[in-house]
């Protein structure tokens, strides 16, 4: 069976809108200043820095994280300064140097669709650039002088390596936890989405609980973007994708599909499960049945369900805030990461 | 021919104390306190972190920047706190981020005469927890709470890495200016000794001329430090290297000898370079002539006479301050570098 069957398992009708398209909006001028500021600061003597960044940087990507500091500043009250602008355009480097870094643990090929920059200019300038994003990013949040950014940047930075490497120690380990899964990807994706939109209020001076709400925004938004993202792995289009359906399943992976398959699976399932993921021993055909396996145990629709969960906290994270468009526009993205195209 | 021939061509003659030694002793209080710090902070409740970390820790190496750093505090008066021992601390983690990634970028199997992490560990880890130390080394100095020592490590932790993907651009290629060559030197490795000296000023709060004299010190210092060991990875005693001799030639990397022994060669000598450099065709005995050609032309005398300049440079910077131990010690570190045991 193809993956695209698996679609109609999802417990959840598309969104009438695309409520990201619709805060990117909200945010234009600002997002449009942030990608000015991205463009100047990837500049360096060394050529093929901003080539390889431009490389990562044009291949666009939603600028999800960078959206979110914006949003979430202006929905503090932010003004008279282009302080966020400069502090998402951190956030994006941040991100996009992990997005290098990962590419090459992963061998990956494909990154939106596009040759990833590995696959381009090879492992070794992945590694460096990344480097140089990463500390580029110090440099600015340095200039914009205020020591609660960098310690929640440097402090996400930190737990986002971690993250990644939990994951590592994780691979083709089917006896892996599910909380422990769910270490990872607050690590390695939803620290970041955490500390982006802390950073809103912060460059705003509201009070530290504000703050806190939006960091558990969202800490819980990127929980439940990943949930997804792990689960479009196995069930997206890959057009829409931009990446390879079943990458995760090649590389053993352990995400919740497979967890939850592997928990459900008979002895013979299990077996298969231990052959593919943990000894990594497949054959053309085993996609197709690990596919056929999450399908009969409804792994996927379980896998959006406690995304949706995620989103719900990440919601409720908001009830403090008063309702404006931007409080309004971050809502609708929540509900719109667990029912995005796929 | 054997490489330990070559020594004989060496300039100057061994010191007859280890200056190096001394300077670490002159401070081991605080770098006792400092090695207590790093192993501190090297934890993780994700169990691989400090395992490799202490892998690439405990192999040793000679702590320098640290050191320098712990050094230049004590001359410019600093006392009364352990900031000096935090800060040379974050030293220390960027230059092993640096080591981690370089290992994986050159494909490295041996660092300080012990199996590299990558090599023991894998690429993927050290390329994570490389980023890991990167971000811990930000923590710290965000806990330390001075922006100005926030803004020269995170200067000098993007100048590193423009200076290594430079030398991945000019990697094999022969028509690599010695001045370009300079400028990957300057970055990849100087940068991180001009800022660990100028720390040293700068926790001492000390004018910005001293901070600028330190920065010069260790600018010059690190500049004659490479250069010793871009000629010492051709003329050392391997035992004593704790690397391969050779690696250089093997990966084509462009350094002073090779550009020295190629700007003298003859036509023939000069397709023997394009061979073995630029097209990275080598065979067996290609090392030894490699060798040979350099001692023909003084290749490695010359190169230690342009590091002899720069630790000349580099003990001017001192002449503001007033003599005592520390100045005393910093001095005879610059004489150590380009005299050090081979």
């Amino acid at each position: 069976m193809g993956a695209a069957n698996l679609l109609t398992a999802s417990p959840a009708p598309a969104p009438p809108d695309d409520a990201l398209a619709a805060l990117t909006a909200l945010v234009r001028d600002d997002m449009e200043a942030c990608n000015r500021e991205i463009v100047a600061r990837m500049a360096s003597p060394v050529a093929l820095i901003p080539r390889l960044a431009a490389h990562i940087v044009a291949a666009g990507g939603k600028r999800l994280r960078p959206v979110l500091t914006l949003a979430a500043a202006r929905m503090c009250g932010y003004s008279g300064g282009a302080r966020h602008v400069q502090l998402a355009a951190c956030v994006e480097f941040i991100h996009t140097a992990t997005l290098l870094h990962d590419d090459v643990v992963d061998e990956s090929q494909l990154r939106r669709g596009l040759a990833s920059a590995n696959a381009v200019f090879g492992n070794k300038a992945s590694v460096l650039v990344g480097d140089f994003l990463f500390a580029r990013a110090f440099q600015l949040m340095v200039a914009d002088g205020s020591l609660d950014v960098l310690r929640i940047l440097s402090a996400a930075a930190a737990t986002i390596a971690e993250g990644e490497v939990l994951q590592l120690a994780t691979q083709n380990d089917l006896s892996t936890s599910v909380e422990r899964y769910l270490d990872v990807v607050r690590g390695k994706t939803a620290a970041l989405f955490a500390a982006a939109c802390e950073v809103g209020a912060v460059v705003a001076n509201r009070p530290a609980a504000e703050a806190a709400a939006l960091r558990d925004y969202g800490l819980n938004l990127g929980i439940a973007f990943q949930l997804v993202d792990d689960a479009l792995d196995y069930a997206a289009d890959q057009a829409v994708l931009g990446k390879t359906v079943g990458d995760d399943f090649r590389e053993g992976k352990i995400t919740l599909p497979v967890l939850t398959a592997y928990a459900a699976g008979s002895r013979g399932e299990r077996a298969f499960w231990q052959r593919t993921i943990e000894a990594s021993e497949q054959t053309e055909a085993d996609l197709d049945q690990a596919l056929a396996l999450m399908t009969a145990c409804g792994a996927i629709p379980a896998t959006l369900a406690r995304a949706a969960e995620f989103a719900g906290l990440a919601k409720a994270s908001l009830s403090r805030f008063t309702d404006d468009p931007f409080r309004h526009a971050l809502l609708a993205v929540a509900d719109f990461t667990v029912n995005r195209p796929r």
